[in-house]
């Protein structure tokens, strides 16, 4: 192995890839899903890649950094970061790239898909799975939740998707099971905050009846009140496993917490390494969705997942609409991670088109072995990159809007958080 | 590099090490440091290093945790961490160990020395120093600190060494001048505790005559009530960059954090990560000393950095009486820890003998600097382990104890915390 390996410069593809209408608090998604693919280049000859975000704003960020980058060593995460927040310094902080998470640090938010390409690189010269770059795999496979959506049968003026549509407890239930049959999941995640939550508790009893083994939790994205809060918390006490993010806040979650049946999970108000102090003093969560796009890349991940053991919190996983070089990190990371004990989200049953080559990655029973070949143990597959960031080029969405869509059907529709 | 390098063994050698008759509040350094060196063999002919206590029960524990880790990767840190904890299950907390460190985790004091030879190992099957496969190097050279000692001029019945006596002002500001002449220390540290405050406070304010340019330290091993803390940090308000464990234990040092000016530092109440949560909640000090031998490597080392960053503590680092392997180790660390910007402690200059060959660290102005080469980049000289092993046999020590040492002189003697 060469004693040093430079970043020569980094390759950076917006692609978008087909979305069914999944409905949520602000919205719904737009018909085609944004990310960016990094492919880091070195002397060496080897590519590291990673995945991330790609609207706009963050597109020009990304940029900004790989110049930043370029000449340092793949081993030296700790100058990357600090190139990248000198490159960024003075510009607020992450703004509309990941969905409903606003407060995250836009220089985690800039680094992760590098340090992951680095991770990979260092993976493939050391002849190393990245997981073993982590402190080694913990478990064998990676359990995921199915994760259901509230959904049309199709985008305007499309046809119906395979799903179908999904808008009752009946709808709910069927998307579980055909999921579940599928996929294996052993543990199930509704996104709320669309109907009123005396409807998405009927969702959840549903589920809890037509699955009664599986740990439910459900997710309306800050839709309620403290005060709703605490009457679906008490009503669903026994049924939930976690509920994420009721209400807005770390103050409004803390207080929900203190009554709470079930412990309070975020990936809201907490999403920077900065709000993990506020929230362990006043209590606002027992758990914290990680995920290595905003949180910084998977050695902060590793951080933040110190940071949990230690400070009385458990660790979940957060995913936004991903392509495979985003789940092999994720997969990684959660199989190096001994306190990350819940199964994590992802979006991956909902999308159709990916930039990876197929074989690398596989649900056996709702879980993803880790993978055990070098690096991130995925490969790119040019053409379909070259075709989905064709489809970049042609579907016009240059940033993720959710509100603007539903808008564009619905005049009337207004994102309220809370709503209830 | 071989897609697995597994351990097959470790041969643990305790040594002992002339060491000066150093006063501190529980008694006086006994005429040998005791320490274990750790050689972890692999079966790729790898031999990875590393250094510990050597006290009798912990050298019982280094022996089985060799045996629970025999057969596993060098990159499988978690594993060898959940190995170690299976195998030391049920033990009590380190005991005795570390001289005043007394709560520290079995486990992570075991792991240690292991975690820090895997590094070793890895670092030499990729080609690359310990600090790149800790995030990269963020500084060439580690500063560290005059570490200053009361002392007697010899042991007893034995011919004074070349350091001399130091029991007032004026032998201790001879102590820092002949010390900072010869490494360029750019900041200096008393170990106190051992005279009454008001010799201490003197001996204080004489260096920051005769050095007005180094910041200063004092560090009188929780020996004080929190009233005379608080009497001795007002008086040395402006003096000090910080006051290093006044008095013992987290309520007393919040009530002294509470009035002192200058920030409160520890490496007696916060020796532990179950310690860290509950030392933010009360405020009990502003740095914490980190220090690899107990906080469980330097893995674990850059985890507690990570959490001193993000709940508003600052970072310093500890020493015990030690050798080159860990020398190396502490550079590594402090120079790939962007946040540890206070100077290090190191007994460094009080030692005369040592196991690793010499030329691999310099003191240059005050500072080391990092090792470039692969791994620790230091080599072990295996006559200066035999010869320090046989040291060992012969002197007799098999505990350290500098209360038992010291009263064997002054049967009066009795180490009382508070003392004042
Ligand atoms: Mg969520
Ligand atoms: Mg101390």
């Amino acid at each position: 192995m060469p004693s040093s390996i430079r970043i020569t410069g980094a390759r950076i593809t917006p692609v978008a890839f087909r979305d069914p209408p999944l409905l949520n608090t602000v919205g719904i998604h737009q018909p085609y899903a944004l990310r960016a693919i990094v492919q880091l280049d070195t002397d060496a000859g080897l590519v590291g890649l990673g995945e991330t975000y790609a609207d706009s704003r963050h597109l020009a960020r990304l940029q900004a950094a790989a110049e930043a980058i370029t000449g340092l060593d793949v081993f030296a995460l700790n100058a990357i970061r600090a190139a990248i927040t000198q490159r960024l310094r003075g510009e607020d902080a992450a703004v509309g790239t990941a969905g409903m998470i606003t407060s995250a640090s836009a220089v985690d938010q800039v680094l992760s898909p590098f340090e992951v390409a680095c991770l990979d690189v260092q993976g493939h010269a050391c002849g190393r799975p990245v997981s073993d770059l982590l402190g080694g795999k913990v478990r064998d496979a990676v359990p995921f939740s199915a994760y259901l959506f509230y959904k049309w049968a199709a985008h305007s003026g499309a046809e119906p998707d395979q799903y179908g549509e999904a808008l009752d407890p009946d709808g709910i239930v069927a998307q579980a099971r055909r999921i579940i049959d599928e996929y294996g999941f052993t543990a199930i995640k509704l996104k709320g905050g669309v109907f009123a939550p005396e409807d998405e508790m009927a969702a959840i009893e549903a589920l809890r009846f037509a699955f009664p083994q599986h740990p439910l939790r459900l997710d309306p994205n800050a839709a309620w009140t403290p005060q709703t809060s605490m009457k679906v918390a008490s009503r669903l006490a026994g049924v939930l496993e976690y509920l994420e993010d009721p209400t807005p806040g770390l103050d409004g979650m803390a207080e929900v917490a203190m009554q709470a049946p079930m412990p309070l999970a975020t990936n809201m108000c907490v999403v920077a390494f900065s709000q993990l102090a506020p929230a362990v003093a006043k209590q606002s969560v027992r758990v914290v969705l990680s995920d290595h796009h905003y949180w910084g890349g998977l050695q902060r991940s590793r951080l933040l997942a110190g940071i949990c053991e230690n400070f009385g919190l458990a660790l979940s996983m957060h995913s936004n609409s991903h392509l495979g070089i985003s789940l092999a990190a994720m997969v990684h990371l959660a199989g190096a991670t001994p306190n990350l004990t819940y199964a994590c989200d992802t979006h991956w049953p909902w999308k159709t088109e990916d930039v990876v080559r197929p074989g690398a990655l596989a649900f056996v029973d709702g879980s993803v072995p880790v993978p055990e070949t070098p690096g991130l143990g995925v490969q790119l597959d040019e053409d379909a990159l070259a075709a989905l960031h064709e489809q970049y080029v042609r579907c016009g969405i240059r940033d993720r809007d959710d509100t603007g869509y539903m808008r564009s059907i619905d005049p009337s529709f207004e994102a309220l958080s809370p709503r209830w």
